[in-house]
């Protein structure tokens, strides 16, 4: 299926991460760069995007979303999926590779990032509570569970199950949302597999895309 | 590519849920079913789950699993995909109508899921906290939020997008992790949704296939 019309995704107007590339159209950006595959951005703000036009894309009014002529898809995964469907080298050849590949995809998304964003919320919005003190830690080693299993599956790999794919993709992208917890530095083979995506030319060229956005709009006032 | 072999799927030897259908091997169960495909099951408890035999199939020591012939794949949501592209019914053959679907599957289980699990092992873990009462309702927003916003999206359709898919199957299956908690109680329409999911008799089939399972369990131990 040959794409007839530049996709046009959504992205947030201000990003809470102020451009560090951890919000979700970060990941769209990056598999559109892999594929070549030039792409219009539509900036949303915290109010426009709980609105009807918005949600009439997003039902649950979250950004990325994907725009392909008739075309209107949510979910950060499944519009990575989309475009590595239609695309050459985000996803094996071979259907078993593939499959497996999918099975990352799914892994990245509804097992290693749930925990990590929990943390996240925790730290954001219960630092203030009492019991926060008590509660991280726990938060913590569930995060530290997970990045111990996939350390151990990864191990001297450069990537989870042969040539870069889609589930790196997301596996880098959910990994770099512990940013600044400290958590990664126990597992220096997590952090060289991150730095090995960092490094693509790809995920360079969609990062500069999403931090241009936010230097604009902070010097714009 | 035809199945030459009968898949074997894993499941828990005992399930935490006592037979009511919560534990993920419902969801693969659930898709073989509607594809009328013949499983075969292997139980593991939660000791054999975390050791290295079952790690090897899935990276995080997890259930449901997914063999068949030389492939072996995990995560509940990419297996029931699997399923879904090998077989009729799980997916639409209109190509955006696929995508489409394919969106709801990952929202089901990257959207929906995670704040019905973090309320879930909250009231697991933390139910003699001194916190946990004013935890809770934080929690119950939460998941009211995205109930909300799916309930207003489903509207007075039967399923999430046309006809039945795979989509539909996981955020049944999704929402009824929910069980007791009374909130779905607030939004009929998603409880007529979930009985229109349970009423299917795919459903039922596997429903009835893994209750088998905890009351042989049971009445053997």
């Amino acid at each position: 299926m040959a794409l007839s019309t530049t996709p046009t995704i959504t992205a947030f107007e201000r990003s809470p991460d102020r451009g560090r590339g951890l919000a979700r159209d970060m990941r769209v950006r990056w598999a559109l760069e892999e594929a070549g595959q030039p792409y219009d951005v539509r900036l949303v703000s915290f109010k426009t995007m709980k609105e009807p036009a918005h949600r009439a894309l997003s039902p649950f009014g979250q950004i990325p979303t994907y725009e392909e002529g008739g075309l209107a898809l949510f979910e950060s995964g499944a519009i990575v999926f989309h475009i590595a469907e239609r695309h050459g080298g985000l996803l094996p050849a071979d259907a078993n590779a593939r499959s497996r590949a999918i099975s990352w995809m799914f892994a990245a998304l509804n097992t290693v990032e749930p925990p990590i964003i929990e943390r996240s919320m925790a730290a954001l919005f219960d630092q203030d509570k009492p019991w926060y003190a008590e509660r991280l830690p726990v938060l913590e080693d569930r995060v530290r569970a997970r990045l111990g299993e996939l350390s151990s599956r990864l191990g001297d790999a450069d990537w989870l199950d042969g040539a870069f794919s889609a589930a790196d993709l997301l596996m880098v992208t959910v990994l770099r949302r512990l940013g600044s917890s400290g958590l990664l530095d126990e597992y220096p083979k997590l952090c060289a597999y991150i730095s090995r995506g960092e490094a693509r030319p790809a995920y360079q060229r969609a990062f500069a895309a999403q931090l241009a956005v936010f230097t604009a709009q902070s010097s714009a006032g």
